[in-house]
């Protein structure tokens, strides 16, 4: 053990285990987390290469042998409980991400929640046996979050009941589900469907995209990997065109909506019903930056009590970079921030879990709430850990650059979290849908209860004529409950300010949509600071539950550090907001003034294609014909079956 | 050409190319890199297999490849200019790292400013020919920015006149300088100097690493790659650990100092001869920085005309997503960014080239505010631009995420510039020390010049006893000139506030030392202002200089957003600065009480080190060791001669 490090361990004030128990939410959680860790830590089956040191084939390889393994020993030990199994899995793949994901989370409970029971017959068992392996495929090249301008079709012909899948254009081509490319030989895909002439909107369909025994392209199927991203290098995010395919009418996910033998369309009962899954996701998500973050701070404040450099007194050793006053400035708010996460993901996960009793039984009223502070929280807490990792990342210096740091990795594989599953500033976007909906029930008098309920102090407010701006308001810096308030404020301050943007613009004759669009900076900010305000309540409404003296201190002055540093870098909301909207409102006129030569004043960078060397950013705009093109020159496309197949997934099924 | 990205070349209301010459410095220029892109990139020869597709070992090999056949290309062709090298080998790579840019850009200069006239004859001529490939071996394991801090020692022995070199400890292996792993046969290497019992501090010398007709390394040479890194894929950098290696009294690079035969040690004429080559680089980095950011600019913005997703008004087409106020709001204040951090590069090179007549004339009189101003704006620019990257990658939502798109190769290799030539935050502090001392003396009545002479109304402000927020500034937001004064006055107030605070440090009988660094986070916001105010003062000084109207326009609302952009982010210091310094010094505090628990506090994560897999955050903290134990493993070290030696760099030898 460096000394260095044993020292810093003796001058901790409270017991670490017992802050660990918090952190996992109980002892108990604690023990079986780590009884599942050393059965896989101490498994040499599961040792591996340090990918860093793999070709992305060979990183594709391990990880297919290892997910093949996993499955196998967790039905040996009987690893069963979810929470178990996430666990299990976790410890396999050292967190990374993996081939058989979206089989694990996205192709079995999609299956489970959607077929009918002839279907669970015919899909799900063999895939819980491994012999059908799946992926989720619904973003397309040309379409992600806007689920309504998806292309691809699924057009039902009555005469041999079939649906005819087809992919029209080259940006209706299904693009980054994981586990496409090489892996799966089953897909859940998501359509237009059409029948008798008439569009139904989004349906999920299974298609068999590999033949069964051989694994190789079924007729019509062009199907392969993207290529390599900025991670994820583990798993081969694929591509597939659908060429006149066509699937009998039972593969149809038909628990709720339906199409008749005749072609007659039946409506599902509730349009609600897959939106559960999504805020569960979501919810998770919020979890995972916690995650991240706590695992880069790790490596960033434990390399900071071993590395010395420099000097503060002339002729003295040099001491620990965290003994700089920069160096604690970049990372303990990080580390506040990274317990934040921690209680705001333990939060959701049990509000999910106690609102999706009321979903099961059709009370969907705390949903909306849900959902809006989940669209919200994912995409504050996805940016926020995303740029705090790279902070670590650069506190380590040269050493952080190295991937024997393990930062890069931590970065380049969370960093799609503020993309995936809705995309972030379209998160902010619809949480600000639902507090300019509070906003405006709680101007007409109605009462607001849950996260939303400070907007009812509109209310009183209109009543009074002064300028918000000068309420006085008596802050104690060290006073939690103070700071709460203060955020509370700001939120309500910049909720008001966004909607009256809106109105603004409706008063310059624009129409509703336009006037979103124009206010569209002010709503962003708006949520953001609602959600500042979520995260400071619920890591102050934590300490409440913290019985150890010892934790609760500095669990305490964590959340003080939280709340406060907030406070700095946005000092501007909270000092005067009225005059930085001022500014605001002039560089939302430059916006629009600079709009119409954007594309000439890059070109005039005059920077070459080849120097360039990006498919996205291509002097003539032709985007996704070389992407797509681009995509089949990469390596793992060299054959059409990868090898692992041969060695791992087909050696798989018969042994379970 | 794709319609949309047409539609937006025929909106624009300037001349393209007209902007191109301002941006590389001339029409002519503009016209000589032109050349020299279409020569080689219409060269088959130069032709490349896209890196993304290829492994480590072969994205270096295909590198070498490359640098061989350009050193031969341009004496063929006779590019000579040094700009016109410079220009050549960017086309050649791409804009990419390469192995051999240590050799051209260090050794080759180093030589040629600190030889001898026999060092000259007895290496230069051989490295100008590649039969000697260098590097600049300065950086250790353990001591990067602190020079003094190096370890690595070289004892003057004067019964053999041999100079005997030691990596004493782990933290004193040679680590990161590119080309040393496998390419370089020679390196250039920092060392203590012992010579009669006495150490008189760093100086070069010049050791050759590998047999130069083998290239196997020379008995007490452990020379390999440090292994894969987030960047940087095309280069070796290398470690090296120096096991009583012996180099004849005339390897030390004696133009300046020098050791006697008889041991005799001689002072160099001035300390400040070493200076001028740190500026430069660090000058150049600002260009870099304005480059990088140019091209993710590039990038985002035309795919952002080209991507269309969601609607703004219902039932409409899908708008291109540039329509969105918030990703224009994202994207063109990184766009006048780059514009800008242009401006400030020509600026300073400009600058250079002006002062470094002096320096060689003796004259270091305006080598202070120069070196204090390229730190800080090193740092400033590495870091806005290093955020911004990320920022365009994401604005470009999930294809951002693939390599296709470039983005994420981009950043890689430019996020380094936050760390190398000086580590950012200390850049800044060297910055805040030149502010601070301009500062005290503007109190003690002496005149200042140059971009600190806004301290000068310091001492007028002096006998005013009122608070300075409380001055009226009287802003324009649409005038350039006015807002260059509000910056100023941003500076000015956050750098005597940073100075109070070294002051109060010291009345509550901190040592001179303690004082400084318990105000390092002012000193930095300092540093950080100042620079900004430059940045937006050099950018208002070139709109003189334009003499197009359509352009001076556009340029104009560019320096204006910026401007206004850079106030909302920080409009905390622009309202009202006092008071958020209320909240700053509790956060100081809360800093120092999370102390003594910041490993306590990351322990309780409780990450295993195999989830982990951090070298920088091992549990037990023995961080060089096992970092050196990683490298060793890393696949380019499987052999000790790369086979690209054999296959490009020996036969170039004979060629030239």
């Amino acid at each position: 053990m460096n000394p260095d490090i044993l020292k810093e361990r003796h001058s901790a004030t409270f017991d670490v285990d017992k802050l660990t128990y918090i952190v996992d939410g109980g002892a108990e959680k604690t023990k079986r987390r780590r009884e599942i860790e050393s059965m896989v830590f101490s498994d040499p089956d599961f040792d591996e290469v340090d990918p860093n040191f793999l070709s992305g084939s060979e990183r594709y390889d391990q990880s297919v042998r290892k997910s093949a393994l996993m499955v196998l020993k967790m039905r040996e030990y009987g690893v069963a409980d979810p929470d178990d199994i996430m666990y299990y899995k976790r410890c396999v793949h050292r967190e990374r991400p993996e081939p058989l994901d979206l089989h694990l989370g996205m192709f079995l409970p999609t299956l489970l929640n959607q077929s009918t029971p002839e279907q669970m017959d015919r899909f799900f068992m063999p895939a819980w046996n491994f012999e059908v392996v799946g992926t989720y495929a619904q973003t397309e090249m040309g379409h992600g979050t806007h689920l309504r301008g998806l292309e691809t079709t699924a057009t039902y012909d009555p005469s041999t009941q079939e649906f005819v899948m087809n992919s029209p254009t080259v940006s209706s081509i299904k693009w980054w589900p994981g586990g496409l490319g090489k892996t799966s030989n089953h897909a859940i895909v998501l359509a237009q469907l059409h029948t008798r002439g008439n569009c139904h909107g989004l349906h999920a369909f299974i298609v068999p995209l590999r033949d069964m025994n051989t694994h190789q392209p079924l007729p019509g199927i062009v199907v392969g990997d993207i290529g390599p991203k900025f991670g994820f290098h583990e798993v081969d995010n694929g591509f597939l065109k659908l060429e006149n395919v066509r699937i009998p009418r039972e593969n149809m996910l038909m628990k709720y909506s339906k199409v008749e033998p005749d072609g007659t369309y039946l409506k599902p009962p509730s349009d609600k019903l897959t939106y559960g899954t999504m805020v569960f996701i979501r919810a998770y998500i919020v979890s995972e930056s916690a995650r991240a973050l706590s695992k880069a701070c790790t490596i960033a404040i434990r390399y900071s009590v071993v590395r010395h450099q420099s000097e503060i007194r002339p002729g003295k050793p040099e001491p620990q970079i965290l003994e700089y006053q920069t160096q604690q400035y970049k990372l303990f708010p990080l580390l506040a921030t990274a317990y934040a996460f921690t209680f705001v993901g333990q939060y959701m996960k049990n509000t999910y879990q106690r609102i999706s009793g009321d979903i099961s039984q059709g009370d969907f009223s705390e949903l909306p709430e849900l959902h809006a502070l989940t669209a919200g929280l994912k995409a504050f807490t996805t940016w926020e850990a995303n740029s705090a990792i790279e902070v670590c990342r650069m506190s380590c210096g040269g050493h952080g650059y190295s991937r024997s740091s393990a930062l890069p990795d931590i970065y380049v594989n969370f960093t799609p979290a503020c993309t995936y599953e809705g995309e972030n500033t379209v998160m902010m976007l619809q949480t600000a849908r639902y507090l300019v909906k509070s906003y405006r029930q709680a101007k007409d008098g109605q009462r607001l209860s849950g996260t939303v309920s400070y907007l009812n102090d509109i209310g009183t407010r209109r009543v009074q004529p002064q300028p918000v701006s000068a309420r006085p308001v008596v802050v104690d810096i060290n006073d939690l409950s103070s700071l709460v308030e203060i955020y509370k404020l700001r939120a309500s301050i910049l909720v008001e300010l966004a909607a009256k943007s809106i109105q603004q613009e409706l008063q310059r004759r624009k129409c509703q949509e336009e006037a979103w669009n124009n206010s569209s900076i002010d709503l962003v900010r708006a949520s953001d600071a609602h959600c500042h305000y979520v995260v400071v309540k619920l890591f102050t409404d934590k300490l409440a539950e913290v019985g150890d003296t010892a934790i609760h201190s500095v669990l305490s002055t964590l959340a003080l550090l939280y709340a406060l540093h907030g406070i700095t870098r946005n000092s501007g909301d909270f000092l005067q907001v009225r005059s930085s909207f001022l500014t605001a409102s002039r560089i939302k006129e430059l916006l629009s003034q600079l709009r119409p030569n954007a594309v000439a004043l890059v070109d005039a960078f005059d920077i070459s294609d080849k120097t360039l060397r990006s498919v996205l950013g291509r002097y003539d705009g032709n985007v996704y014909e070389n992407m797509f093109e681009w995509a089949r020159s990469s390596p793992l496309n060299a054959t059409e079956v990868h090898e692992s197949y041969y060695k791992y997934l087909k050696p798989l099924r018969s042994k379970l």
